[in-house]
């Protein structure tokens, strides 16, 4: 069956190029380009009419906004800062003016909202709605970070909280009267927020190794993040530890709770890791900027990733959402 | 009713920052980057499954050579040299492997052919197949092309011939044995050239004041070119002078001829103004450097464009294709 890991591949292997220019080669969360002086970063992402959202859950300014956010995303994973955007919009029929103001409107809110700047795209008629965003970004000092640099006992550090976005998506199909936590994770999920200002302070720390957007759950990230590096490695991570919010089990079980937590999406939170030899100075630091991140775990020696709950240590299935055609 | 220009108004308005970083600000063929010492120009354009080919008239590999080729054209449009893509997928369900693969042939064999590097990409699940190319280009000397700074009197050229590309659609709608020239026609359509030396050449000329690619129709394109001048100009364009290939009338009638040549787009040439005063330069420049650009016209002081056929000068109607929802 085809899936997006097929392509990937394909795409990797007819596309091998890297240079001067082009340091770092495809398959991170953004391209990073040399021009002179200036290293930028690039990376597209896009939202697609039943696939990410639906018309039901999401207004036309939360698509865009969601659009604009999930790309800005993979630039702030590189470390580097979001300056600029392009947006295809692909427009069903009968679409009305009311509707792309409204669209419009959300592209304009989070784009001061995100410090970038429109500057292009297109537009086409399609079967069903679809946002494209190109955002380009620029590092600051040169800097940036990327996937599959980690070593043997960096340690695993998560921003924010994870499961979020996915248990406020599991909350919102049942339609019910919310309390404010609740309030909290759907709006986690209906309108992220791409970590800018943790980016720029996380992408100039020269003892993080890799960085990486949870998008797709934090199984399935995690891999990413660790997969590509030189030698093969795998995670070891404490339940315990992992950042989550509470939920009322009546509307969301254990089982479910767990699976959100640990593939679910959409949190678009950072996942990074430290040198272990740093961890006292990065801890400083957490406590100076009182930053937003959590210990959750180290890099091992053995492919795939370890789990430890209540003491019991299990392997992970690697799971998370996956485009499959 | 809403079309692709309201969108674009709506744009401009909601969007009208310029910036040292962002001289040109919204609308044109591409968006111009100042990033330090070096200026770079970027746009985004798409092919959309049952608006742009069908997969019954297009081969995988040449909707994505298609793709690459007209978001490369803006690039040419501004004068700049094509570096960098990134390639937004949009597939089916269902879609084989064996179409994927034939996709990404397409990308490969016109990537090397243009000269632009792939640098990232996303893909999804989408309704129909969609395929929306970000070029990345690199001004030389930090020139570049804009629309809309033409001045009365300046001289109208366009490269190659107009219209090939809408007789080669006509003519691939009637399925029959074509003879040299008419495939020539189809194969315009089905797989333009964006003329990438030409626009490296034209980039660098001081006197050459606009610059468009004909994408949507000669007469919509020409508008396009001279709107937002300073002063509102139009244009007097002479049909003998138009270069164009003679087709047999017994496919294509004479009335469906001119519609193609004035109206149809898909031909991926370039329109550019040249000052008066240095037109004779130009003419050398073309002989010496065999340029395969023909002039047309010159841009006259009342908005709207004449155009003088057999002697009679009549007021053309600005038409070609346009996105309506």
């Amino acid at each position: 069956m085809l899936d997006e890991f097929y392509i990937e591949k394909l795409v990797k292997k007819k596309f091998p190029y890297k240079s001067r220019f082009f340091p770092t080669g495809i398959g991170d969360d953004s391209a990073v380009l040399n021009l002179k002086d200036s290293s930028l970063v690039v990376s597209s992402d896009s939202q697609v009419q039943d696939v990410h959202f639906n018309l039901k859950n999401f207004k036309p300014n939360e698509i865009s906004s969601r659009a604009l956010a999930v790309s800005v995303s993979d630039i702030c994973a590189m470390g580097a800062e979001p300056k600029f955007f392009l947006n295809s919009l692909f427009i069903p029929r009968s679409t009305k003016k009311f509707f792309i103001n409204r669209l419009f409107e959300g592209f304009k809110f989070s784009s001061d909202e995100f410090g970038v700047k429109l500057i292009g795209g297109n537009v086409s008629l399609s079967a069903s709605l679809i946002i494209d965003v190109t955002v380009i970004g620029q590092c600051i000092n040169n800097k940036f970070k990327e996937r599959g640099k980690s070593k043997l006992g960096d340690i695993i550090y998560v921003s924010g909280k994870v499961g979020d976005a996915a248990n406020g998506m599991t909350l919102l199909r049942k339609t019910r009267i919310y309390n404010k936590s609740e309030k909290g994770l759907i709006s986690k999920y209906i309108a992220p927020k791409p970590k800018i200002k943790l980016g720029k302070i996380l992408g100039q720390i020269d003892y993080l190794t890799s960085m990486i957007d949870v998008t797709d759950g934090l199984s399935i990230d995690l891999n990413r993040l660790l997969s590509g590096s030189s030698k093969t490695l795998g995670a070891f991570i404490i339940w315990e530890k992992i950042p989550k919010t509470k939920v009322n089990k009546e509307f969301i079980s254990d089982k479910l709770f767990s699976n959100n937590v640990l593939g679910g999406g959409d949190d678009y939170e950072l996942l990074f890791t430290v040198k272990k030899e740093n961890h006292d100075d990065f801890k400083k630091l957490i406590e100076r900027k009182k930053l937003e991140v959590s210990e959750i775990g180290y890099v091992a020696s053995n492919k795939g990733i370890k789990l430890s709950r209540g003491g019991r240590t299990t392997t992970l299935e690697i799971k998370g959402f996956t485009h499959r055609f």
